[in-house]
C-alpha cells in the first residue's frame, strides 16, 4: 500500500538521518578532521614537478605539454606519480589496463573502499591541469591524512587511469572490458596493446583489470571544468549534475563537381552551399529553445577543393551534448528534417547516420550533496552543472555512486597550452575533495 | 568635324562593303570554295588516337585522359600531332615555349595570316575533347583545303599552344612574356623550365616566342562549352562574346577554437558559423539580380577539424566571374560589406584579400558575325554567351581581333572522363571554323 510504504521510507530515512548526524556531531568534536587543509604550495609543487615531463624542450609550465598516453613523457609522469603514492605510505599497484591503484587501508576492515583519482596523460599540445590536478590532488589527500595520523573509517583507493585522453580507455575496461576494435587499433602511432605493455600492463590479461558492481562505496574526481561557467558565476566550486549524453553523426552531401566558371547558379549542384545551410541549421535548432544543450559542426572536409571547380562532394560531423537524451534524440529528429528540406532546395542529396550514442552519467544526489557541505563549510560558494566533458568517472558511474567537483578553468580554455586554473583554486578543490571523503567516510 | 568625319566613314565602309560583297559573289561562284566541308569521319579518327596518349591503363576513349603537360603522354600526343600537320603538308615548328606552330602560304604574299589553334594538354582525369577538339579541328581544316588543293590569300597559321591547362602558359609567352614567378615554379613535379625543355622548349630563348600586336589578321578558336547553355538552348553553334573577367579572393576567419562539450553556444567564437553564413551571402549577392554572373566559393579548410573541437580557422576562397568587370566589383564591395556583418555576429575576425583579377577577354563584333554568317550558311542555329573558361584566346585577343566558336557539351561536364561533345557536334564545329577561316580570307 502506497501509504504505509510512504510512511515506513519516511521513517526509515528519519532513522538514517538522525544516525548520520550523531556520527558527524562525532566527527566535528574532532576538530582535527574538519578543520584538515591539505598542503596547498606541496600541491602547486607536484604540478609543477609533473609538468616538465612532457614539456616542450626549452618551455615553461606556461608553455603546457605533450604528455600523450603510451609516450616516453607518459611512461617518465607515471613513475613521477608512483614516487609520491610510495612518499605517501602507499604500495601502487599497475592493473593490465595500465590503471595505476593504491589502497590505503581503513579502520573498518569490512567496510567498501571510497575510490578517487583522476588522468595525468595529456592531448597533444595540452595543458597543465586537465586531470593532472584531480590525480595530484587525490594524492595530496592521501599524504595530509597520513600527515596527520588520521585513519578513515573506509578503506581509500587512489586511481590513476590511463589513457583518458584517448578514450577514456584505462576505465573504460576496468568497467566495461575493452571493445575489440579498440585493441587492434594504433594510437598516437603505438599499436594499443604495445601501448599498454608500455606503460606496465598486459592486454591478455584485461579481464583482471575489471572492477565489480559494488566492489566501491563510491567514486569521486575533481576535475578543472574546461568551460567558462564557474568563472562567469564567480563561484570557485562546481558540484556537477552528471556528464552530457552525446550523439554524433556524419553527414555526406553528393552534389555535382563542375566548373566553377560555366555552370549557370541555377544548375549547380553544390555540396558546400548545402552543407552551410545545414551547419546554420544546427546553430538554429540548437539555440531554438532554452536550455544548456550544445551542436557542433568542428570536421568538414570538401572535394575536390579547389578554387575554380563547384564542390561535388562534402562530409561532416555533427555533436550534439546534453544532460537530457530526449533533447538530444529531439535535436537529430529536428536536423535530419532541416537536411531533407536542404537537400531538396539545393538539389543535392544527403545521407546522415549516427554513429556515437553515449548515454549520460548521472552524478548521485547523496555525493552531490556531500560536495555542497563539504564547500559550504570551507566558505566556498558552488554552482551545479553539467559537465560537457568525459571523464573517467563516466564509466566509474555505471558500478557506483559517483560525484565531481569542478574548478574554474580562466577564459573557459582548457587542450591548450593556455589551459590554466589559479593556484588558489586548486587548492580549494583538493580541500573540497579531502572534506567530502571525510564526509562520506563519516556517513 | 564630326559630320564630315561621319559621312567619309560611312562612304569608306560602303565601298568596303560593295567590295566585300562582289569578292563573296565571286568566291560564291565557286562552289567548292562554300560547300566545301571538313571530313568528319578523319576528324573522329584523329581524336580516337590522340584518346591513346595518356589513356588510362586498360581504359577506353571513354575513360578520359590524363594527358598533363610536360608529361610522357603530353609529349607522345604532341608527336602524334606534329606527324598529322605533316601529312597536311605542313612544315610545324615547336617555339621556345613549346608551342606548335605550322604556316601554309597564301596566295597573296603581303597578307597577314589567320591564325587559329587550340592545346592538347590535359587536367588529370580528364576528358578526350577539351582542346582536342579545336587543335585537331584545326588540322582537319588545313587537310581539307590541302585536299582540295584550295589555296586561301591569307596565310593560314595552325597553333597548338603549350600547358593550356597549367595557365594558360604557352599563349601567355606568346603575348605578354612568362611571369618571372611561373618560371620558378614546378607544375605537376615538374619544374618549368625543364618541363618545357621536354616538349622541345627552351627558357633561355622565351623573348624568341612573342607574338607582336598586329601580327596576325585574327585569331579563331572552336572550343567545347564546358557548360549547358548550348544543349539546353537545342543551339548546336556558339558564337562566343566574350572571355569572362575573373576575380578571386582568400578568406581568413579567426575565432577561437574551443571544447566542443563545454563551451556554451553563447560563447562561442565559431569560425566554421561564419563561414557557413558568409557561403550563403555569395550564393545571395550573385543570384540577387539578373545576368549570367557566377560565384563559387570551392576550396575550404577547416582547422583544427575534430569533431569534438569548435572551429577556430577557416580559410576560403571566393570567385566571381562575369564578362563585366563593374558587376565583379559590385561583388566584391557586396561580400566585403555581408563580411563585416557575419563577423560582427559570429564574434570572429574576417580578412578578405583579392588574388587573382583577370580582365574580360571580349571577343571582336566582326569575327562575331562572320562566324554567324558561316553557321547560317551551314544551316546551324546559334546562340550568343560569354565563356566561363578561361582559353587561349584570351591572350590572343590582347594582340588581334579574336573569335571563338562554341559546340555543345553533353550534361555540360567538363574537366571529367564523362566530358562529350557527340560527333556531329564535332564535325559542325570543324565546318563552322573551315567556313569562318574562308568567309575571313575572302572578306
Amino acid at each position: 500500500m502506497p501509504v504505509a510504504c510512504d510512511r515506513r521510507t519516511f521513517v526509515m530515512g528519519l532513522a538514517a538521518a538522525l544516525v548520520s548526524a550523531a556520527r558527524l556531531e562525532r566527527a566535528r568534536s574532532a576538530p582535527s578532521v574538519y578543520d584538515l587543509r591539505i598542503d596547498a604550495l606541496r600541491l602547486q609543487h607536484s604540478l609543477e614537478e609533473l609538468s616538465t615531463f612532457g614539456r616542450p624542450v626549452g618551455g615553461s609550465f606556461a608553455d603546457g605539454v605533450s604528455r600523450v598516453a603510451y609516450s616516453d613523457a607518459d611512461v617518465a609522469g607515471r613513475r613521477y606519480v608512483l614516487g609520491l603514492l610510495r612518499a605517501a605510505g602507499l604500495e601502487p599497484k599497475i592493473d593490465a589496463a595500465g590503471n595505476i591503484q593504491a589502497v590505503r587501508g581503513g579502520s573498518v576492515p569490512s567496510l567498501k573502499p571510497i575510490a578517487f583519482g583522476s588522468h595525468i596523460d595529456s592531448v597533444p599540445n595540452g595543458g597543465n591541469f586537465d586531470g593532472d590536478l584531480g590525480s595530484l590532488a587525490a594524492i595530496e589527500v592521501v599524504q595530509t591524512l597520513q600527515d596527520h595520523a588520521i585513519r578513515t573509517r573506509h578503506p581509500l583507493e587512489v586511481t590513476i587511469w590511463s589513457n583518458e585522453e584517448g578514450g577514456p580507455f584505462g576505465s573504460q575496461i576496468a568497467i566495461e572490458g575493452p571493445r575489440a576494435t579498440d585493441l587492434e587499433r594504433t594510437f598516437n602511432g603505438t599499436p594499443m596493446r604495445e601501448g599498454m605493455a608500455r606503460i606496465g600492463g598486459d592486454s591478455a590479461q584485461l579481464d583482471s583489470a575489471r572492477l565489480a558492481p559494488g566492489s566501491i562505496l563510491c567514486y569521486l574526481e575533481l576535475h578543472i571544468e574546461q568551460g567558462g561557467n564557474l568563472e562567469k558565476a564567480g563561484a570557485p566550486i562546481g558540484v556537477v549534475d552528471g556528464i552530457v549524453s552525446i550523439d554524433e553523426y556524419t553527414v555526406e552531401i553528393r552534389g555535382v563537381a563542375n566548373h566553377a566558371g560555366t555552370t549557370p547558379m541555377p544548375e549547380r549542384h553544390n555540396a558546400l552551399l548545402a552543407a552551410a545551410k545545414l551547419i546554420e541549421a544546427v546553430q538554429e535548432e540548437v539555440t531554438r529553445f532554452p536550455g544548456r544543450q550544445v551542436g557542433t559542426v568542428g570536421q568538414l572536409t570538401v572535394t575536390p577543393n579547389a578554387p575554380n571547380v563547384i564542390p561535388g562532394f562534402v562530409s561532416h560531423t555533427i555533436e550534439f551534448r546534453d544532460l537530457s537524451e530526449s533533447t538530444l534524440s529531439r535535436l537529430g529528429t529536428a536536423i535530419r528534417e532541416r537536411a531533407t528540406q536542404i537537400a531538396r532546395e539545393t538539389g543535392t542529396e544527403i545521407t546522415i547516420k549516427q554513429v556515437v550514442h553515449d548515454p549520460p552519467a548521472m552524478a548521485t544526489a547523496e555525493i552531490q550533496r556531500q560536495i555542497e557541505a563539504a564547500a559550504a563549510a570551507l566558505g566556498l560558494r558552488t554552482l551545479h552543472l553539467p559537465s560537457g566533458a568525459g571523464h573517467d568517472a563516466q564509466f566509474l558511474a555505471k558500478i557506483a555512486p559517483m560525484g565531481m567537483i569542478f574548478v574554474p578553468s580562466v577564459g573557459g580554455i582548457s587542450h591548450s597550452p593556455k589551459e590554466l586554473t589559479r593556484w588558489s583554486d586548486c587548492a580549494n578543490g583538493a580541500n573540497v575533495l579531502l572534506q567530502t571523503v571525510l564526509r562520506v567516510d563519516a556517513a
